[in-house]
């Protein structure tokens, strides 16, 4: 089969840090081009904007996402009206709505859609998820609690509606929770802390109930220095089950299980060349309805300014 | 085929000025029973809540919920593992995952679930649907309008998280849009009132796109004394097609079509007895999705405390 022939969208912090390397190291997919309003990239084709890129009339077969997720749903749309297959950075939009219409709009043009979610390819991940579907789930605690000046310097975007403010990174552990755990949950409470002078909260504390009833808590906050604390804590009635460092490392009953490299996104492309040769999608948008859930929800507190 | 034999489970006021005349007024349902905390009803089965109707032991084949959205979702889980059939009055839940789980339950459980809208019902609606199917679609502007004092007074959990605020009286017209626009939308800006004391919006303002660039604005506001507004406006190539009175009256190129009693409790509960005798459900969540967009999307402006 002949390799993917890729675009990416959007040539910022996540672009740079994590995407191009991981194209790299992957089979099966190459970069050929790069639109980006300010950036360029030495040795593809560059473009300011993805009107541009499939105006251009060079030869592409998919598009990767890597812009804010405000305004991705159009960017989405055009590439899937071209024919393109589509990857999405996590969150997959701005809008549970426009989610939902780029999965049926890439049903009917028989296009691969892929929404990613990065954590859930770290290590811990799929070994939790199998050990947890033979285990008698008590209770499960997120904390991720992390310093936004060090992860977010200067992404004004982030602060705004839609950025989401904390749920940016607290969306990464919902991503790994509704991965692991063996039943649904529904936010039961949610209290956003937000800045006086931004549109987004700096940190969240929410809570769930599962459909059996058990209870799923979970702890957002942007505003820790020193160490950070990506965590997520599962009671099992034969003992506790462990992820830390945002998943990519497992403790079972105690014992350290699994320190591995991060290889999240060399699994994303991975995943989606063969989504691609497969013919098919992988579009949970569950993390995105829990933090949708979360606003609505929300109660809120306002707090301290936030200066960048 | 035999009546359904049905239980109401909150009696507030949505059931006693709506629910109970239209069971009354519709062929093949009966009211047996009422659970209700505070309320009482001559000639039926009284319960204090689902759980004590459930553990009865009368025989019931379906539940209306007419109680507050906090809360609802144990509620039609319980009577969904019971195995009757569940109605929702709108909204049908305080979160879309929970929705979205009694959805695969009732599937699961071979019950119908009917998550009504009742605006959906007014007699312009389907006129109107059937019209925009054959004409191009310019804008839609939506005004809904009235006074909170009257028509939600002391219900303090309306101003509750979870009990959405203006979006109360909002969720119907966007249940009234989303069924007549022959294409799906999504939000692009949301503007929310937040009075000082409380926890939900006095007003908002919306815009949303649609996939093939249709702005669809709406301007919520609950603070309107005098006349009550609520209108939908659509500009279609062909001329103006108006609903106003909540989607009772229908106005087509300037000329007044349509002038009805309002008849939408007994045709969701005509609807309700229809899909039950069909082994159906009817589970369009799509209004409630744009009210969590909205909430996300959000910016918000702190105004006027709100007293009763």
């Amino acid at each position: 089969m002949s390799s993917i022939r890729l675009a990416i969208v959007g040539l910022g912090k996540i672009a740079r840090d994590q995407h191009l390397g991981a194209i790299e190291a992957t089979d099966g997919i190459d970069l050929v081009a790069v639109a980006s309003r300010n950036a360029k990239l030495e040795g593809v084709h560059c473009f300011s904007d993805i009107h541009e890129l499939l105006a251009s009339g060079i030869e592409i077969d998919a598009i990767s996402l890597c812009t804010p997720p405000q305004g991705r749903f159009e960017q989405a749309q055009a590439a899937l009206l071209a024919n393109k297959h589509v990857m999405l950075e996590k969150p997959p939009g701005a809008t549970i709505a426009e989610v939902f219409a780029l999965d049926q709009l890439a049903q009917k043009q028989g296009k691969s859609l892929f929404a990613t979610w990065h954590s859930r390819e770290a290590a811990a991940v799929e070994p939790a998820r199998k050990l947890l579907s033979e285990r008698k789930v008590r209770s499960v605690h997120v904390e991720w609690k992390e310093d936004v000046r060090h992860w977010h310097p200067g992404q004004a975007w982030i602060w705004e509606p839609g950025g989401l403010g904390v749920f940016d990174p607290g969306i990464n552990a919902l991503s790994i929770v509704t991965r692991i755990m063996p039943e649904s949950f529904h936010l039961t409470a949610s209290e956003l802390s937000f800045p006086a002078n931004r549109a987004a909260p700096i940190a969240a504390n929410l809570t769930f109930a599962s459909a059996s009833g058990i209870a799923v808590t979970a702890e957002f906050d942007w505003r820790q220095t020193g160490p950070q604390t990506w965590d997520i804590r599962v009671e099992t009635e034969e003992g506790p089950v462990v992820l830390t460092h945002g998943g990519s490392r497992l403790l079972v009953d105690g014992t350290a299980q699994i320190v591995e490299e991060d290889r999240e996104y060399r699994n994303l492309y991975r995943h989606f060349v063969s989504l691609v040769n497969a013919g098919r999608s992988d579009t949970d948008f569950s993390p995105l309805v829990h933090v949708a859930d979360a606003f609505m929800l929300g109660r809120r507190n306002v707090v301290e300014a936030f200066e960048d």
